[in-house]
């Protein structure tokens, strides 16, 4: 692969430039192409550069409405109901984040629900931006069907990515997951390096668990994490999303030639109203420096917290440049 | 294995008695009591019949505290900082629940964390509750080390039940899972059957997955679910119990010589507040009828969302008694 490093600012402003030749707004175009940036200038390059062309050709399609923007539909206490519009995912659910921010922060608490909204990209973005600034983050979308109920060879549960977020000094511990053991690109890329997954991740088309790539996109029987226990958190997932949000569910969005107007849960808790919160980042620290004790299995093995490896990245990225493929880097200049 | 059926009220009645001969006042051991037997008569015999010596031990050994009651220490809008005081787990826990309910009848949305408090037995005991009284919940404890964290060998993670519960006609969808793959308890029952786990289940101590639960036995290398997400979920889990008490962690927790003054967090979502609240029931419905028109994976398999199983053994032993080894029970009549 023809790997070239493009620098983290030279990456925004063209995202801008063609964000703002497709309509959106001198803002939104500003915000949105920031976020896709930061996801790869923190490594997480599928829901970042490499996704870049497909959001474009959903503008174009009229999936994403760019001058579209989320509409209040309920408030009720510390609940609050919205309709994403089909506005760009990103600055939907960046805005969702934001306002759960602002119920938290007089209430403790703040839970939005957004229905009719669009991809979010990277769903860990807004883990970051909420404990960055001293937030609790619990947050998942709705996706399109792409995993079988447990026992079940046809798709028909999302993978319903869900976001753990908590504060840790200037940055945060963010857990990012995905109900499917792998993404289906994960096992892509697997497959074309001719390779076998690291574990079992799905079953052939036998039903046999298997760690083979091509067996698995072949059957698309992708394993849900801890086997009936994923299959089930993925159910619940989209079931609350689609209930809070009075939006469409993983079967609903399934009917549609693409995945848009998905359902999301933005939930933020300010740290800041507890009565430990000057004990708070001593006892996470305590909690982070018992887990680095942890005996590894292996001189290779690294005990590391969910979002730690990003910091590292992120700073290579930074000085070095993102890596891209060439060809692709080529082909969204002519966006 | 001798089993022997035992009507429900007649467990709970024993259970009662014996809990009021060790202290608890009448009303306490009343609802004590009637946890321990729902445990049981919904099939959960390792949170109901079965760990209830335990209980009584636990008491005798005073981890547990029958005199005790919760106390209010912050409270911040719709968050409720609580200490357990060691007061008997289910009670404190039965407690949160409805305090949460209670704070999101007014406001939506509630959240209450305890700290020192015990054991709550069965999770789903309090997603039931909430649920079948119209509110969505979600709930979590951490617990002592009893997991590696991903590449390590020795055990600094929990496996820190999670509880989601949505209203379902008039019963619930609950999904209560544990963040290993396997309970030690399961894995002890399949070796003395001489069986191999039906999916992969730890690592041997040569570092290997393995299905053999001898081999994890020894190990003492459970799997998280979903492998290195279950352990990222566990870690954030203890975080956000810990944080959001002012109570211990699981690093804390696992210097003690039991498990007690464990840390947990209780929300409840009012649903009927949503702008939506007349046609949850269909949305819900529809999805569940959806997954129920999934293709099995065979003749033998059945498509289930989770808690469907529990309503079918619920029925079987309130018709035919609960089963409990003989010489359990007959223990138990001596306590």
């Amino acid at each position: 692969m023809n790997t070239i490093r493009i620098p983290y600012a030279e990456m925004q402003s063209l995202f801008k430039r063609i964000l703002l030749k497709y309509g959106l707004a001198e803002e939104h175009a500003e915000k949105c192409a920031g976020i896709f940036s930061d996801n790869s200038l923190e490594g997480i390059y599928s829901h970042g550069v490499y996704r870049f062309p497909r959001f474009i050709d959903y503008i174009k399609k009229g999936y994403i409405d760019v001058s579209a923007k989320p509409e209040l539909i309920h408030a009720a206490g510390v609940l609050e109901q919205w309709n994403g519009n089909l506005a760009p995912g990103p600055l939907n659910a960046e805005f969702c984040t934001h306002r759960a921010m602002e119920i938290a922060e007089e209430n403790g608490m703040g839970c939005l629900a957004i229905a009719e909204t669009n991809h979010w990209m990277r769903g860990g973005t807004y883990g970051w931006q909420a404990a960055r600034n001293g937030f609790v983050f619990i947050g998942w979308t709705n996706t399109e069907a792409n995993m079988p109920a447990w026992g079940a060879k046809d798709r028909r549960l999302g993978n319903n990515p869900l976001v753990f977020a908590v504060p840790f000094g200037k940055d945060a511990i963010v857990l990012d997951f995905a109900m499917t053991q792998f993404s289906y690109g994960k096992m892509e890329a697997v497959q074309l390096e001719g390779n076998s997954l690291p574990f079992p991740g799905g079953f052939n088309v036998e039903g046999e668990l298997t760690d083979d790539p091509a067996a698995i996109l072949e059957s698309w029987r992708a394993l849900p994490i801890g086997y009936w226990k994923g299959a089930g958190l993925s159910l619940l997932l989209d079931i609350l999303a689609t209930i809070l949000s009075a939006g469409d569910s993983t079967h609903k969005l399934s009917k549609r030639a693409a995945e848009y107007g998905v359902s999301q849960v933005f939930i933020a808790i300010d740290i800041k109203k507890l009565n430990n919160f000057p004990a708070i980042e001593t006892a996470i620290s305590d909690i982070i420096a018992d887990l680095k004790e942890s005996v590894p299995d292996g001189p290779d093995a690294a005990i590391r917290y969910p979002g730690e490896q990003i910091l590292l990245t992120r700073k290579d990225n930074l000085d070095n440049g993102i890596p891209v493929n060439k060809q692709v880097w080529d082909e969204i200049t002519l966006l």
